[in-house]
């Protein structure tokens, strides 16, 4: 028996987010004194159900991450009673990431195969990362591109309701909660209503009241004065606790009698296109609609198209989970070697699962109409297109300032109004065309054909 | 431009996990004066998609928030950031929780609409709650439920093959990689793959190898031998990155021809049943067939409906994700409130999210042949069956000694042994009977009665 733990991942203990397997591996390249350099690729082998594209977020971690990665006391004793020997134990203590890493920048499309990172390091160094990585970036990117399915929905029709991500109790544990919010953002909501990811990465926080406000007193005029009596114009009445359309007229009543210009109302159940409209006939123009409950790109097609009327939507467990599509399943995989003091582009055949091998090139080709095509190419070849991966850390070093929030939520907004519009489809959207270069397709058919023969040699 | 911010929550963060509107009712409770005790009832709806059963997990994180639970200089300095005044920020820094809280243990099953904690304290302190208690113990319990899943496919032929969680990379965040590592083993599996899991829970752990380990050496064979000879008998050799039959061949040789007892062999591609019946009969009897890749509870019964042979499996994405089913949608419910110095039951009518009020008592009927129904009580209720709610805190101390973990997993195990086979199918399981007491229906009727004279008055 023992005191209660909660199990916080804390900069003490990031160090030991890795698999064991990476470590194990580690160790061997060490002992067996084989530490060529390595590039790895973190990409994902093909979009979710229903997604004509991806938005890369989580870059701005991922580099945190390497930068501050290190293995301090608490995790070098958990490795120590885990039977790690002390020579391993003694390179980590002094590991420091001594790499260079390239990739896209939050708030750009990407699609299959496409790196969204790559890291060239001594393969002693560039392994661990591998769990770590595929954790945020792949998380992130998966929100934002749930978020930015509904600013779309919302945008295609000429509107801009405000959009706040109200999930982070569905969420899967607390980072998920903060990191969703903050992706979220990227994708083009307007805040959260989480306090603590507000806290970690400024971002616009609101909030209402629950169906417990409402119930812990007498009645719901009460209620509804009591709240206005603090929060003034602030205030948003939640009106579905007893009867939606009477709730609208009370809370209608309360502001009248009290004089106070109150912001709006919510609605968090029962037919709410229907409900919407009924109570905007009820309320003054001034006062707002919110709508919350099952709040989704798909949702918000149908309100919608039956007629709903709302100022804003709070989007909650489906935005925090992305729960049609709760994974991007992205890898991250050794794409070249060190040999004979070269990078060699390295591949795997294992059935159903072949990756182009090398560092990357992607280029994007656009014109007045917005993007056209991708060309997948040899980091090396000179194509067509603007480069779509920057220099992130060189030398171990980070050399590229995350943009504040707005200003890649802005890139994200401006991708959307690029891409073309059935690709933007939130049902069997039509596939972006990425070509493979000259260069990359010979390449790959070279290592191909190398390795068969050496296999079945 | 700024330093890239990684955004851990942290005890000087924990407080704020939490979503505005609670904090925006606490502050309004106080400013009215309005602070009756209350109780609030944290249950889910109703089952997720082929779910007959869900297994309770996460208390021990929801008792150790709120044992510490705590505004400290960070928080309260985010909070008058934000503009909320003074007065409430010196409540706020003396908040400590002074209620009593019952609930069920660990590897228990649970059903629709029973609480899987209830919260009895002054409503400003058992209001902010909701966000944190709905984060920690929804998910686990949705994971906790994938494992039991699969661990019980696997009982049911008598077998026990080891069962890692694998999937730390594809949960949505690091608290979601080490929670869901935990909850997968009180759900039944063996050990985890993350070590900041094993770190923080004693999970055991173990690895392997990844392809990038084979392709950074010229071929298979020199990759192998390299492993072995850091590695020993403890080598487990993943053997599909060109050809798994080679690969198997050539882990044989290797083992023969250094003369080690290698401990066996990972498949992670291709028809999996197929080969690895192949493998089995490549590999001496004394080596060992892992699978991964893809595996969740339906893998596993095709796996072995089509004949496949192994000794452990590596559940990773689906695991970690529940991605047939990523959210449990719990909620955190008002159901009692002060009313005249007495808790008065209560509830709220929105269409189709009707809850049953007032503190609740679960009592489960048991014979020698297992669990047989469930009877929803009041909490002061005498009815028949053993009673599934224990005091874990009291004035505001846990009284409740979390059980290691092992004790844990046993207790899941012996539930999942008790429950009605037909309950436990993983496609359309059958209903287990959960009856609704009769003060508990007549409690639900005259309150239901008083809010609709009301509401209609």
């Amino acid at each position: 028996m023992s005191e209660p733990r909660f199990g916080y991942v804390s900069p003490e203990t990031l160090a030991l987010f890795t698999d064991r397997y990476e470590l194990s591996m580690m160790r061997g390249y060490r002992e067996t004194g084989h530490t060529p350099e390595a590039t790895f690729s973190l990409y994902f082998r093909s979009l979710p159900t229903d997604r004509g594209y991806v938005i890369a977020a989580g870059l701005e971690q991922a580099l945190a991450y390497l930068r501050d990665l290190s293995f301090g006391p608490r995790a070098l004793e958990h490795l120590r009673e885990e039977g790690f020997p002390e020579s391993f134990l003694e390179f980590l203590s002094a590991f420091e990431f001594t790499g260079d890493v390239r990739a896209v920048p939050e708030g750009t499309a990407v699609f299959p195969n496409e790196p969204l990172l790559e890291v060239t390091a001594p393969i002693e160094q560039a392994q661990l990362f591998e769990t770590l990585l595929i954790n945020q970036i792949g998380f992130q990117s998966l929100i934002a591109t749930k978020a930015a399915r509904m600013r779309d929905v919302v945008r295609r029709r000429g509107d801009d309701q405000t959009l706040v991500s109200f999930g982070s109790r569905r969420a899967h544990g607390t980072d998920a909660g903060v990191k969703a919010a903050r992706a979220a953002y990227v994708g083009g909501v307007d805040g959260t209503s989480n306090e603590a990811a507000a806290e970690a990465f400024d971002l616009p926080v609101t909030g209402t009241m629950a169906h417990s406000w409402v119930q812990s007193f007498p009645d719901e005029r009460t209620a509804f004065e009591a709240f206005v009596g603090v929060y003034g114009e602030d205030s948003v009445l939640l009106i579905d606790t007893y009867d939606t359309v009477a709730g609208a007229e009370i809370a209608v009543d309360v502001a009248r009698e009290m004089g106070v210009d109150v912001r709006g109302v919510r609605l968090d159940s029962g037919d709410l296109a229907a409900l919407s409209r009924t109570v905007r006939d009820i309320l003054p123009e001034e006062m707002d609609v919110f709508v919350s409950s099952g709040v989704d790109e798909f949702f918000l097609r149908e309100f919608f198209a039956d007629g709903g009327v709302a100022d804003g939507f709070g989007p909650g467990t489906s935005l925090a989970t992305s729960d049609d599509a709760p994974t991007l399943n992205p890898v991250y995989k050794l794409v070249a070697v060190e040999e004979e003091g070269e990078l060699r582009p390295s591949m795997k055949l294992s059935a159903g699962k072949v990756s182009y091998p090398g560092a990357k090139s992607v280029r994007r080709v656009v014109d007045d109409s917005g993007f056209r095509r991708d060309v997948l190419a040899r980091a090396d070849e000179d194509t067509v297109g603007r480069e779509l991966l920057v220099d992130v850390v060189r030398d171990g070093d980070v050399v590229y300032e995350s943009p504040p929030l707005d200003e890649i939520r802005d890139r994200t907004l401006e991708t959307l109004e690029h891409l073309p519009p059935d690709v933007r489809s939130i049902e069997d959207p039509a596939a972006y065309p990425v070509e493979i270069s000259e260069g990359l397709a010979e390449t790959t058919e070279r290592v191909r054909s190398e390795l068969r023969s050496e296999t079945t040699g």
